[in-house]
């Protein structure tokens, strides 16, 4: 099976012999606190390596085990029922679920090449209650891979500060770019326009830079927001397990994440690039695609294409799969003749052979009406 | 401050060497499925290793961070807004609160020196609707330090099958044992009555055997509830930290768990022992205290004494510290003159002058009336 649905790195990504030796290091380092409980926020030393890296009080660093966690506890502490989140559409999968659990009225915002569209977000705003927050993942995005504008970040800026949105800006994918300039956070630029970027709630994660089973995410909230979700968190769990936070603060202390980021970044820059070239040697004249600069994932449109789940039950036959688009829509209504396929798990080659299965399986399809 | 309201293990207890080892050794033996996403129930070979010391099978154990998480999410799954939870009266202060944010009813039940009262919990279900579940802490109790006798034990496993009744056996301390001989477990003789012991969902923990921050905590579930509550857990963190629960497997594998726990319960012992000496040296005629085999706490009661909030805010001038009673009673209705002394992080010697402090402070409180 060659799996364009994990959006995971590959394994020759994870750095298994440094965080081996950081373990250890950092348990002989500072075991009696790594082994107790402490704060429900996090592990001390980290929530100052990263304050310090966002510019921050160390109190606003939450750190939690992945961010979806801290998702949850974010959801539970600001969504009623029938509350109003914005999210993008397409989104994200699991905070949709968690915000349906929850019984939040989900209203999804309009998406192009730039990302989330401004006026869209300016007209949901004016059509309802104020929501509890706006989604976003402007960077990269899961599914579509796309990267919000500098101009649009701005505008989402200045709208949170206008109208007093909370914005939950997540960022897994941020420093995972293998080429153009890195743009400035929605966090970092409400932060330089002053009131400390108190509109945003800022969130991302070690799990596509340094592994995702270490589970280390954090949050940089608005003061008493952040000792809000630190109480739920303590109330759930105590304390987090330590030592994975202090293994990845050991693994930065080392000097290992940049070369470590740098060496990640250009095994999926192959992937990455074998995707986008598969795609057109592959593809219908009328199918499109983004082309990312970082991130996991390449959006797949096929207009006159099958339904994707149909595509998707022919894939598996062919030993291919990948994640239907209206997975990433509330209730499913969006998507139907897209695909997200990440190219972070599979090796170019099995890059290159899956995207020549998939083509088959398109071009043999027949071509049906576009969806309305 | 002198402190016996933390219910943790002094720092001698840890066994950081051993434990930082064990990290390096389980990433190099396992690093690429300890650093990857996985099943959200916990770390595979962790798994059967419980699974085989349960006597169940691997589906049935989950493990999450710390059990009070799995508390948490057992609670999410089976309390409705009014629904009646059974609890111990006194019980452990954190699932009160978990009950309460969740609009439980919670239904407190009588204990004796031999634990909870069987006839209490039969008027109690006899009186309302079906409990979500019954919450029992059968040994070395927290807060009490008491322990359910063998024939109660007997006689709550009949009446989970009789009046298809969940009970939520909790038992992190099972194994801190200073003397006596070992009970079994609820879920052990409702297991060797038949029924794969299904009625009774086990907790247990390492937080006392090995170190509370490694936060690995573990459910055996009957099946169905296992898989609903890892779909919990998969959709709240995806899967959990898989590093500290592989180092507490490798200590076990090692054969470090049991000559730990020896070593641990023996520095608890001496504490224990202070504690009792003390008591009996400092407190006056009229005092009443538990006499735990194991175990952090011993439960005071002053009937004479002041009210124990008061008694707290003394002994806090006087550089000690304890819980009141009330924190351990839904919506503190109870232990109005009890207090929890938690023996397990300070020394021998601390306990003495901690307890002689506290007598001084006891017998100079006038006499009052006891509490109704």
């Amino acid at each position: 099976m060659i799996s364009f649905a994990r959006g995971v790195p590959a394994p020759e990504c994870l750095a298994v012999d440094e965080l081996a030796e950081s373990a250890r290091a950092a348990l002989e380092r500072d075991g009696r606190t790594i082994l107790s409980y402490g704060p429900g926020g996090g592990y001390g030393p980290l929530r100052e390596w990263l304050a310090e890296r966002h510019g921050v009080e160390p109190a606003r660093v939450v750190i939690t085990s992945g961010s979806l966690q801290g998702f949850v506890f974010l959801a539970q502490h600001l969504v009623r029922q029938g509350s109003r989140v914005l999210v993008e559409a397409p989104t994200y999968d699991r905070p949709l679920k968690i915000l349906a659990r929850l019984g939040a009225e989900i209203v999804p915002l309009e998406m192009d090449d730039e990302g989330l569209v401004p006026d869209a977000l300016e007209s949901a705003l004016g059509a309802g209650d104020a929501p509890a927050f706006i989604y976003t993942i402007p960077t990269f995005q899961n599914p579509s891979g796309r990267t919000l504008s500098l101009e649009r970040r701005r505008r989402l800026a200045e709208l949170a500060r206008e109208r007093q949105l909370l914005v939950l800006e997540d960022d897994p994918y941020g420093l995972v770019r293998y080429d153009g300039e890195p743009l400035p956070s929605v966090f970092e630029l409400a932060s330089a326009a002053g009131g400390g970027g108190e509109q945003i709630a800022y969130c991302s994660s070690f799990s596509k830079t340094v592994a995702p089973g270490v589970r280390v995410g954090w949050f940089v909230l608005p003061p008493q927001l952040a000792h809000e979700i630190e109480a739920l968190a303590v109330s759930t769990y105590i304390s987090p397990p330590y030592l994975s936070q202090a293994t990845v603060l050991e693994f930065a202390r080392r000097g290992s994440f940049e070369p470590n980021l740098e060496r990640v970044n250009g095994l999926l820059r192959e992937r990455r690039d074998a995707m986008l070239e598969s795609l057109a040697r592959e593809m219908p004249e009328d199918a499109r695609w983004t082309q990312p600069q970082g991130g996991y994932f390449v959006w797949l449109e096929l207009p006159s294409g099958p339904p994707s789940g149909e595509l998707l039950a022919e894939a598996e036959e062919a030993d291919i799969t990948f994640v239907k688009g209206t997975d990433f829509y509330p209730e499913g209504r969006g998507g139907e003749r897209a695909l997200r396929l990440a190219f972070s798990f599979v090796s170019p080659d099995e890059i290159a052979e899956g995207v020549s299965r998939l083509g088959s399986l398109v071009r043999a399809a027949a071509p049906t009406a576009p969806a309305l």
